[in-house]
């Protein structure tokens, strides 16, 4: 029996804003991404969604950013490799205290946005969040896109690393993303986005954007939660993929 | 035999800016309260002064602020009990990570600014500061003014206390500090920092504004490194304890 | 037959975040308090609310805060007079440039939250919010309670004032506001709150929390426009106004 | 008689941090590129510089930049054009109201750090520049790189354009910088800065990094204000320019 992981972005709020439905997400969820304040999310977020993560037993991990609220760290950003490594640890060790506090521990790290995507090619911001990782905690894992420099380093590094896969982007026949912008980068019919999943998660194949069944391994499935539908439509991903056969569960 | 030790604060630029001058300061003082990004204080900059601290032997301690860049962390601000508590806690854990790296942990914690003059009468945000360095780590100790409501209902909290004393500021007769702002609040000449250093550390006494010979009893001594002549002023202080008899040693 | 205006506060999101309905909300008030990016707001929504507003008429305010983000504006701050007026006249110059764009001026000044609710009584933060107006321009006139420490002062300083009333919000009465917190400062039900606005803008009269009449004389009547059901409630109100004599109408 | 503009940095402090020493370049330059709070300058220090610079006149430029205090904009950033060109536009407008209240105006933008660099070939980021300085005035010169994107598409959308030379760079023999990086980029000596000064101004030529004589045509000269030693160059730079028979005038 095949286990996945369902991952979701959480806490992406700021002060009086709100993004994400935590609450509902942390019912369908086994490892939340919380932000820690450089793209999202204060200091009463983190602390919450924390605590109802640790109450639930969804994994908490750091979802790493750019220092960019006003483009919640979707800008990409020529930060010098010491600058990035220490802001990934600054942001790793806000977050552990507010796991701590709740009973448990940041049990993996996710980088987000710009940073997610660069460091998919760039080898020098790779290290630097791969250094940055190493310095708040060399044990902490790391959630990646399968064939990433990110993840290639973090290996080389010794740190434990995590291949994630999206039911809801289109992918090429080399089992790489469509880029957003491009025609059918995003999939948007829930019934082909629970489809995908459950191919994903139990089988390994998704369907290429040109019609071709490509190999995509991957231990954990990401899940949006910032739209219109979102926290229903990962529900409905949940109880196929367990009808499916597919043990829902963290990696960790 | 007695024992003081000396704090100052560190740490204090941002991004492209500096302001104090780290590497000589840390060759003098036993207790570094290090900024954590709130009022000053980056990631890059916390990242080497925990290093640099760490390797001298000299006590990190987390300087915790109003979320005020612009204002220094000098302007008293109304926050909300849990957005203060769990801002304490998350510059806390920011800091945290580095002083682990460095091989140490955060020994202390102490408010800095506007916040630190509003914990010495404001209930609430004491109260709120507690409970985020207890939500941080229940064990650590807190740095502030005797007889501050701070330290108070951090003691009532459980949490170790740590009186401190300034020899640059004048005293009225309770004890208390004359406030900035009023004619002779800060003492210029050093000669006289130097003498009223020996006389804290040594008598635990200290002539008041009005001439009067009174008792502060502090088991720190706070000196100041974002003025001119602040670190040979601080090596001046420190020289003339040692030569008095006075153990100049951290608290923890 | 009498003349009331009706506000808004607009563009209260920040980049990716949004709060506000800017489009529905232009369609029925007459004057827009604009954030500009000190609470609330960024350049790309201020231009856009502008552009809106001046297809449509809708008066443009620069609705003028203290720096802070992450509480939305609503935590008093004690910032020196200096720095307020200068922050006060930047964020007015911003908004000044989006509004020429769109082909019309910043109309007047509005202060947002706690700033708003400080200048009621605080002369030092009022007179410092004056003089920022006036360095911007010596002939805005600035919207505020009436008999608050705001609209002295302006008026003294030569700025033009204009008065308004919350048909949300219960009064003493002295006709002064019930302070938020207290039980009954906000009206919640709908009919109540029309009802209300009929009686500013038509009367001049409100029944205070003791039930008794009292005079309330506004020449522009507050709506809000983040609360679900807003706008639908603020189209009521405005269509009862009209329906009862009453020309909704900028005050400029 | 030839004729050159001195221009420089001005206003990048932020809060309680100070970098260039605005008093003493107001008294060499003709041209101050005043910071305006995206990577350094906050209101209080804007509205001094303007008062400063009105006072000697001194013509007062908008230096504007990326949205990163942290990184002193110095870090390229990935705006969408619709962003960047608002945040120009809000920038020149919150630096136009303390020009105005100085009695002077806003006479030309100058971007700052990365995005200096990247308009020097990025169509996308120069032309949302320029939209954004014809959005705040359509009157506005825009100082920058001979053969930059960013005159070519300033010059193109109607707007005047202003050629600038760096005597403390070295240049390669095609007339372009070369890379701060790379060897010798940086000139150091005084005593060649202000020989290459002299070069420039009058005679529109520099040896290039190869020991070529090539021609750099620029109407303006810029020079530095942030390091050790600047005022006083500065001082000899214009000095030698004045004895060289060079008239020091701004340009517009």
């Amino acid at each position: 029996m095949t286990a996945i992981d369902l991952n979701a972005d959480l806490g992406e709020g700021f002060g009086h804003w709100r993004l994400t439905d935590d609450e509902q997400l942390l019912s369908v969820v086994t490892s939340a991404n919380v932000a820690c304040g450089f793209h999202a999310g204060d200091p009463v977020i983190m602390r919450r969604v924390c605590e109802l993560a640790a109450e639930r037993g969804v994994r908490i991990g750091a979802q790493v950013s750019y220092r960019d609220l006003a483009g919640f760290g979707r800008r990409a950003m020529d930060v010098p490799s010491a600058e990035l490594t220490a802001e990934v640890a600054y942001q790793i060790g806000a977050l552990e205290v507010f796991a701590r506090a709740a009973g448990t521990r940041v049990a993996y790290v996710k980088p987000h946005g710009a940073l997610y995507n660069r460091v998919v090619h760039d080898a020098e911001q790779a290290g630097a969040v791969v250094a940055g990782v190493r310095l708040a905690d060399a044990t902490l894992p790391v959630l990646g896109l399968p064939g990433s420099r990110l993840l290639a380093l973090a290996g080389e590094a010794g740190l434990p690393t995590v291949t994630e896969a999206f039911a809801d982007r289109a992918y090429t026949d080399e089992g790489t993303l469509v880029p957003r912008g491009e025609e059918g980068a995003v999939v948007t019919d829930p019934a082909s986005v629970v489809e995908r999943s459950v191919g994903l998660a139990r089988d390994g194949l998704v369907t290429s954007r040109s019609g071709t069944r490509i190999a995509v391994r991957a231990r954990s499935l990401c899940v949006h939660g910032d739209t219109a539908g979102a926290v229903e439509l990962a529900r409905l991903v949940r109880a196929r993929l367990e009808a499916s056969g597919v043990r829902v569960e963290a990696f960790v």
